[in-house]
């Protein structure tokens, strides 16, 4: 577990390349992205110490403890730094230890301190840290770190997506066809969220289906390209926050299910992929138009 | 990437542990180990490198063509080798440059040079070499490595199962109620192998779903703790043979679909998983008793 902090970051958003978008103030984003790079990296050293160096819990219930101390003591370390340097800022975060937020406005961090608990708790890899930072309610600054693999996932607006420092190519068009796509059986099978015979186009036309357990690593691999799209019927704001800033800085489309605009402040279904694969899988199979 | 090939492999199998047991003869175990290590890793490597170290193949047709001839020219590199140090051993491999094989007598090989073929072209992580070493019938030795991951998941019969060298615990008794199943979406939608409806409690009942698109690493995930029960309606030989030795070591249950035993010459359903779980989801689901 090896990680190259300095080299990592790339040093390269500032303020300038906002300039005349409105968005910008009097906000110091390269501090912010270092300090978020930070803190995030001491969270996943805080939740790799709490295996003990083996990973492996053998007793489940242990590990269930575990999660919910883990969660909530990671949320609160974000909080307590972020009020510390940024108190004009607010924070979402699952545990409910930020703030009653009722609107955007201003720079707004929203929080996963650990998104796929199963995951964690069954097989102490596939969950990540999420932290997406918006402003005025447009994503700045997205980060989803697969702690048990090191593997971080980042994006800055207008200055594109890195894994591990090292920059990833634009998301291509792509057809069902052609596609690899993560969606978890539920939504397969009868659900109360959506009529799953409508979607079974997509197991049957695709080159196979993927379910991970974590919304924010499988949106980060939608923004990397190891999958073609991801479909889920519910997920809160701190679920997506930064997958959204990922896939859409990588040039992939995020929506709702019925195709609008996803909302910060509330649960939203999610469907998040390739441009073109997108807008066939809504026209052809969602809307059922042909 | 590191790798540490000495400390790695446990050198505690020997033909002692096996003395009486009627399945040793003349055979140098140890040696074949040994061998067996290296040349995996020997292939994890030419795998690595034809990935010309950025491991983002930005071209499908590219990986596609890439995979082919990777499969085809890890399986011979696997033939030569054992032809040369054992020409009285049998090989059975994907591709087909091995032996026509009729029965299981003596020491057989059976290899999948790339399990996970699609996740290679569209992921470049996620699949895996597998090798299962069997003796009239009776598993020996399996490996199953994640290349990209750098995670070789290792057994032997009678000494345990093994992580990168660490040895992991035996899998434990659980119920549907308390797991995280591996099975594709494919066979919880209509399909041509099984009544789908029947398996739709599996999704309902456990902790949820995932699947991961190689089945030699949900195989190794079931023995390693992962996820705690994998199902599918269709593998060859080579897909399932290192992975069934792995469970089997760890204490879990390999059957078809139908609960009876698999059979090393031809395609089979697989189910399975921890014990307890495989019973119940055998009983309850399966065979619809109650």
């Amino acid at each position: 577990m090896v990680r190259f902090f300095v080299n990592r970051v790339r040093v390269s958003y500032n303020v300038v390349n906002l300039t005349g978008s409105g968005i910008v103030e009097n906000v110091d984003w390269l501090e912010i992205k270092r300090k978020a790079d930070a803190w995030i990296f001491e969270a996943g050293k805080l939740i790799r110490n709490s295996f003990n160096g083996d990973r492996t819990i053998t007793y489940k219930s242990h590990a269930a403890d575990l999660v919910t101390e883990m969660d909530k003591g990671i949320e609160r370390f974000f909080i307590k730094n972020i009020r510390e340097s940024y108190p004009d800022h607010q924070v979402l975060g699952e545990e409910g230890y930020g703030d009653e937020i009722s609107d955007s406005k201003g720079v707004l961090w929203i929080i996963d301190p650990i998104d796929g608990t199963t995951n964690f708790i069954h097989q102490q890899t596939n969950f990540a840290v999420s932290v997406g930072i918006y402003h005025n309610g447009t994503g700045i600054l997205g980060f989803v770190y697969d702690v048990a693999r090191d593997e971080m996932f980042f994006a800055e607006k207008s200055n594109g997506i890195y894994l591990n420092g090292n920059k990833l190519p634009s998301l291509q068009e792509t057809v069902l066809e052609e596609s690899v796509f993560g969606i978890n059986a539920t939504w397969l099978t009868p659900n109360r969220r959506i009529d799953h015979t409508k979607l079974l186009p997509i197991v049957k036309r695709s080159r196979g289906t993927r379910s991970y357990g974590s919304a924010a690593l499988e949106m980060a691999y939608v923004a990397s390209g190891r999958i073609d799209a991801y479909l889920t019927m519910r997920l809160s704001p701190w679920d997506f926050a930064a997958g959204k800033i990922l896939i859409e800085e990588a040039g992939g489309i995020v929506t709702t299910v019925e195709g609008s605009e996803i909302s910060l402040l509330q649960q939203n279904s999610v469907f998040c992929g390739k441009p073109g694969l997108h807008e066939q899988v809504m026209n052809e199979i969602i809307l059922g138009k042909k």
